[in-house]
Formats: structure tokens, C-alpha cells, sequence
């Protein structure tokens, strides 16, 4: 079962080494995916997608397991169960600020190469204050397998069919009513 | 010259590796040493002593290109003429905090073997809010030499000298001014 906890479209900062920072609008989506066979699994998903480019695909997966890695190594004071309400609440200071010039939380998508390629790519939730960058949190993604990008392209193209059928059918009615509506006018 | 811009006892919180966390008393002395010869040069010194133990000395040395790198690595958006400032403002956030039970700003040293041996330490300011802790600094401290605390205990001990001496000195003035009185009385 996938429970989908966040998918939203914010602003980040986009950094790549030896290039000028710039802003770009990327879609940031949290879900929560439960398996209780063969034993009771929980997995929080993370994933960054751009939706003007269909390749841009960065994932992240937290089991239980790696949870207690993230909390002890991020200095983390929550649960597994209540960490993804904490990054959801942070992702909306984000999105507060993202239009002022100097906003005081940002989201950075920071790759360590020149351009955003096959390389992991950190995700920071960073607040600024007159003394220094702190960072809230720090997750690491790594780029989509082919694999991986061609489910979720799949996953967007029937999305995109259905929006179309439903659009179709929605237009129909509409005409359909009208007709109606005229017939009634003419007797 | 030396200019010293700091010098407390602050309560903090000492971490050693498999060890139980304990408060500690420790004494924060933060100088700005400047030289002009040969050439024109400052030194932020961080001092880290105990008064109780004689032999408890973490030096830390900050020259301005040092400080260059700290910059980076932290975060941080002050230069070096503004650091010690906001540096000492963090610890009087410590100090406000330092007597409750879930202080909001904490001073913590860390050592990464069992005892505070001559391996070096760090002195971090943490924030700590409902979702983690927030590092504001941190501050990688080297075990004083035995040169530098031969020094370091020569100049306590200089102190001590001379405080005993205007102690005695004044005593002896208070003396001479109570026998001085009681001559009046009897004349």
C-alpha cells in the first residue's frame, strides 16, 4: 500500500560544482509504502522530479532500519513514525519562503559534479540567520536507474491518458447537456 | 598585544566515546592576539582550562586565513573581525540556558576516546529544537603541550602570587586604619 504524504511543486537552489547557483522548480513527492508480506515493512520513498525534463529522477528510500543510521548521523530527536510530518513542516517553511530574495529557509539541490548527471545529489533544507547557514536536514539521493525511469514515466503517462479521457468526457457531458437544454427551449 | 575578549566559567556538557555524559565546569577564555612584526597579523585564541585541573588545557589558534577555511566549512557568513562577537554571543545563550534541565542552547565537549586524554576535542554550541539538534559551531581544539601548560600554569600561578599579595596587602592597611581609629578614641 502507498500512502502519498507530500507532491508539490517548490523552488530550489540548484548547485553543481564550478557552475553559478541558480533556481530552478522542482517536485518534490513523499510516500509511505507498507508491505506486510513476507514480514511488516514500512518505507518512506523520496522523490525529485522535474516535470519539464522526463529523465530528471532522483530517489531515496528509508526503511526502519536505515532511519536509525539518518537520525544518529543528522543528530535527529524523532521517530521513524514521526519524521516525515517533521520534513513535510519544514518543506512548507521552504515553500513560505521561496519567493523572497533572501529567504531565511531554502531548499538546495546540490550535486558535487558540473552538470546534474548519474552522480548522487544531496537534498539540504537550510535556514540562514545573521551568523551562519544551518542545516535542518541532509538527504542523499541517488539519480534513477533506467529501470526506475521507466516506471515513472509509465506511472506519468497513464496519468496523463486518464486526465485526457476525463477531460474528454467531462467536454461530452457539457454537450451533451446543452443539446439537452436547447431541445427543451425549441418544444 | 593581547586583548582578551572573553573569560568565563561555563557549564557544558562533556562527551567522551562509551562514556556516560556528565556536566562539567570549564573555563572559556577567548583573546585576540595581534603582532605587527614582522608583519601585521591577528590570532583569535580559544582557551579551554579547568580550574580545578591544572593539566586541562585545549588550545585552539584562529589566524585569519585559518578562519578563511572555518568560514567555509561551517557556513558561516561573519569575517573574522565580527566572529568573536558572535561567537561570545552564542555562549551567553549557553550561559542563560545552562541551569535548566532541557537546555534550548548547550555547550558540549567532545572527545572521540573514553577519557580526555591528549587526543583533540571539540567544543560545539548545539541548539536543540523539537526535531534535532542544530550545530551552530564547532570548534576543533589540540591538547595544550607541556610547554604550553608549563606556561599556562606560570602565569596562573602569577596571578594567584599577586592576588595573595593584595590581599595581604590590604588586610594589613585595614589593620593599620582600625588601630589608627582606636587611637583616636583613646586620645
Amino acid at each position: 500500500m502507498t500512502e502519498t504524504l507530500f507532491n508539490q511543486i517548490l523552488q530550489a537552489q540548484v548547485k553543481c560544482k564550478d557552475c553559478e547557483d541558480r533556481r530552478a522548480n522542482i517536485r518534490v513527492s513523499i510516500e509511505l509504502k507498507s508491505t506486510s508480506n513476507p514480514v511488516h515493512k514500512k518505507d518512506l520513498v523520496v522523490r525529485i522530479t522535474d516535470d519539464i525534463d522526463p529523465y530528471f529522477l532522483y530517489n531515496l528510500v528509508i526503511s526502519e532500519e536505515d532511519f536509525q543510521s539518518l537520525k544518529v548521523q543528522q543528530g535527529l530527536l524523532v521517530d521513524f513514525s514521526a519524521f516525515p510530518q517533521k520534513f513535510i513542516d519544514l518543506l512548507h517553511q521552504c515553500i513560505q519562503e521561496q519567493d523572497k530574495d533572501n529567504p531565511r529557509f531554502l531548499l538546495q539541490f546540490l550535486s558535487s559534479t558540473p552538470v546534474l548527471d548519474h552522480t548522487p545529489a544531496h537534498l539540504n533544507i537550510v535556514e540562514t540567520n545573521a551568523f551562519k547557514h544551518l542545516t535542518h536536514l541532509s538527504l542523499k539521493l541517488l539519480h534513477g536507474t533506467d529501470v526506475e525511469i521507466k516506471k515513472y514515466l509509465a506511472i506519468c503517462l497513464t496519468c496523463v491518458k486518464a486526465q485526457t479521457k476525463y477531460q474528454q468526457q467531462s467536454e461530452q457531458q457539457r454537450r451533451e447537456l446543452e443539446s439537452l437544454h436547447q431541445k427543451n427551449i425549441e418544444q
